[in-house]
């Protein structure tokens, strides 16, 4: 297994620095057209997004991978809440002397690309957002429960219970990505640290829990919402609320998949996001 | 506008004999792959397929399209229930001497295919399943109402309120659908006698009203369920419940659209189809 060699594995880890806090990314991919900001999920860091998926990417576009503040190797500290994390995220697409680009938000990244298009809309093209749900959601009342019982499990159960079904297929195939996680051995981030974890924790609780304030019905960019059959944790039916809601919107459900849909089916996730890149307006 | 070639409006009608009924039919495509045998909607006949669409399929793989028992060019009595209307469909596949194909089913189509599988699954490899519903469905115990609003409009009205949305995006593009559809001139399909149409109409209603016979959860096949965000005819949430229901199928929801989802967007449906039916399994 995983005797493919993947271009992401071996990007070195870049620095930009941002009033006074260094942010850590990688980039890579084919230059020339609009390049597409990758916004990660709750712990997640550069380190976890899976090279099949980046490198399917990049060999159509340029692919830049960040840490928001206090994540992984970013300086800072993480906000509670996230729409000052969409700020921050703003500001490091701004310092990399970015003025157009798509964004892929994964889970929490998924709120940020919402957030985001809504806070500065005219620096964004199109949206891919995976395993995600519109603010409001009720699921999320009870993520902190959902993140007490995964974190009693051991790290490779811990995975699969939040990105996997229980079904055998299911599972292989997310532990196939856990494993693809692991082939960059040199240059990795630091991992999620506990303030950081705690903050993500209120940001995404308070997501389901604070009042609506972003009217997705103004967001008119294109947007791709790929969603798993069985996402406990942001409900599966939210993606189809988010959709309702979003005036130009494509909406994508993978079979027998959890939270880690697009992880699940990597080829068809890639083939379908540089489809919609590159072709839907 | 269509000043592309297209090589669907040249294909030759063919004819194959089944137990006395001579079935017209047309065949295109790139030989080597699994062919995908398409079954059209409601008072569809070989001239209302997409020019686009076919030949986006036919780039890589064969494609058969036939007039089912009674429709278009083809003879026999048209059946009033979907299931001997399956039935037919089977056989005229049989007779073209195929062994395993795919099928795209569109509307009407749609529910033969699964009917189809059902009868018969060691014959189907993939499916494809655009702007239906599952048997039971409740939005059509009022299809006559519906078809007798639509056929009290002019042919061009008629066309767009039953496969565009009120937007003016939504009918721009279906009306160029329409064009497309005319731009065959020679050796063109007989349009749907007025004895078709009423079996069809009976099919169509009674796949709402009659009992649900077929499990789909026993369809092991991969499904591509495609539908637009405001199909009124089908009930938009009806392919929700079907995809919900099928062990193996991906759904696509396209945004502002109707029955004609697909025509709506056919480069982006030929892309997903494409690769659904290349590569995932």
């Amino acid at each position: 297994m995983n005797q493919q060699v993947f271009n992401y594995v071996a990007v070195p880890t870049q620095y930009v620095e941002v009033e006074g806090i260094r942010y850590a990314y990688r980039s890579l991919g084919k230059p020339g057209k609009v390049p597409v900001v990758c916004l990660q999920h709750f712990t997640g860091t550069l380190d976890n997004w899976d090279p099949v998926i980046v490198d399917g990417l990049a060999t159509e576009r340029p692919v830049i991978l960040i840490d928001n503040t206090g994540v992984g190797n970013s300086g800072g500290q993480t906000p509670d809440n996230v729409l000052d994390m969409s700020r921050d995220a703003i500001k490091v697409i701004s310092a990399l002397g970015i003025q157009k680009c798509d964004l892929l938000g994964f889970s929490l990244g998924g709120f940020l690309a919402q957030a985001m298009t809504s806070l500065k809309p005219e620096l964004f093209r199109k949206l891919i957002i995976v395993g995600a749900a519109p603010q409001g959601a009720k699921a999320l009342h009870s993520f902190p429960q959902l993140v007490e019982k995964a974190f009693a499990l051991p790290p490779k159960e811990q995975y699969l219970f939040v990105f996997a079904t229980k079904s055998e297929n299911s599972r292989a195939k997310i532990a196939a990505t856990l494993e693809r996680l692991y082939i960059r051995t040199d240059d990795r981030d630091q991992s999620a640290t506990m303030d950081a974890i705690k903050a993500q924790i209120s940001a995404l609780t308070r997501w389901g829990t604070d009042p609506v304030t972003i009217d997705l019905s103004k967001i008119t960019q294109p947007v791709l919402i790929v969603q798993g059959s069985d996402d406990e944790m942001m409900d599966s039916a939210a993606s189809l609320d988010m959709y309702k809601k979003l005036p130009h919107a494509v909406l994508i459900y993978y079979p027998d998949a959890a939270h880690g849909s697009f992880n699940q089916y990597p080829e068809l996730f890639v083939e379908q996001a540089n489809s919609f890149l590159n072709k839907f307006d």
